[in-house]
């Protein structure tokens, strides 16, 4: 894992404002700050699932990132389970890997409100092949 | 499914550009213009995955919403194959319903390039509860 | 694909009384004969999920391997939603590839009762290394 | 949870030979006592995929069960990740519930061989609809 460990330029997570609070060997943690652009609805107070998703697959690519080559790897595919609705505030998100082999890689993450409360969780598998 | 059945006011679905192409009872099709904003990273032509995600979750939602109650329904899990990348370009996302029941509805989605080329898909399942 | 494509020797598949109905490039139909000890319970005349995910597995491998070595390919991950109770009589379940690429392939399942009704449906990830 | 928790006779379970070994409020562990009939191949030392995933289902299902009416509920969905070949010997499934709703509820699960490596997790969706 490169010391400068980071995430990566990009325009779609610079407007998810993400910032990258932790990581180590297969984990990372991300937070996401809360903005009215990240809203269901204009009269709802829930954030889009779609927002959710997203964040989920960040934090597994990046999991994953840390023991492959530091940087973000392909998304094979993903799975979300949505547990209760994300209201207005903060969320961070804590990816694992489970397993990093020599082609695919599996990570689980785990989204929460700042009150620790459980959000969504997802599990993704990712392109592992080494460059 | 109501007349006037059409995207709801959602900050984030505007961040995205989205609009309503075409509609019938179970289906419904939506375009995603291309905007740098969508961009995985400042130096790639690829779009960010989570935005593909987002996308096949309002398709697949808005799919079952036009056999319920003609808004949308809360996501429970969803599920995404990403099959080749997304370059610079508009996509569009076609849901359908697969089986719509009394508490939880099922649907897929295909995301196309304007060539025609199969990008992602994605199953979802959704609360189908009529208030 | 060879011309001899068949289901292999396995003592777990001759157990669920598989037969190999169709194929083609792309595709297998997989029937399932009625067998008492697929049920769910001794005093139900639903099949078990357990025996459906099994079922959807080998289709969705077949499927997969008529493209690549028309041997069974190690399953990556497997998704499956059941619609419908499967009640006592045959089953046929029906595989496609999605995309068959150098190192993973998609591919999907419908099992339908011998009524044509849709059962289950499953999406699988498989190895594509080719030896 | 009723006291006299145990898994209802089915005809597939015991042909699959499964004991459960443990309970509490929302986990079970079952134990499944390795036997030829469950071999991918004749000639194979690796478990049947189908196996897994049926052995997936039914601990999850269980552990939503400790939590509901103590008897089975219907599968929704359930997805599987397979982590390394499952060899001869005996295999055991640990199921978690994450979350118990009104209508329906997730469960993780992960199968271990009997040296304790992690051989294959899922996690199901499953109705939680109180009779």
């Amino acid at each position: 894992m490169p010391t400068d460990f980071k995430l990566q330029d990009s325009p779609f997570q610079e407007f998810l404002g993400l910032k990258l609070e932790r990581f180590e060997e297969g984990m990372v943690e991300i937070r996401m700050p809360f903005r009215r652009e990240l809203l269901r609805a204009s009269d709802s107070d829930w954030l889009h699932g779609g927002v959710l998703s997203a964040l989920i697959d960040i934090a597994a690519d990046y999991a994953v990132a840390t023991q492959v080559s530091g940087l973000p790897v392909p998304t094979i595919d993903l799975r979300i389970d949505y547990l209760r609705p994300a209201r207005v505030g903060d969320l961070r998100a804590i990816g694992r890997t489970v397993k990093v082999g020599k082609t695919v890689a599996v990570a689980n993450v785990e989204v929460l409100d700042m009150a620790g409360t459980l959000i969504a969780i997802g599990r993704g598998l990712y392109s592992a092949v080494r460059s």
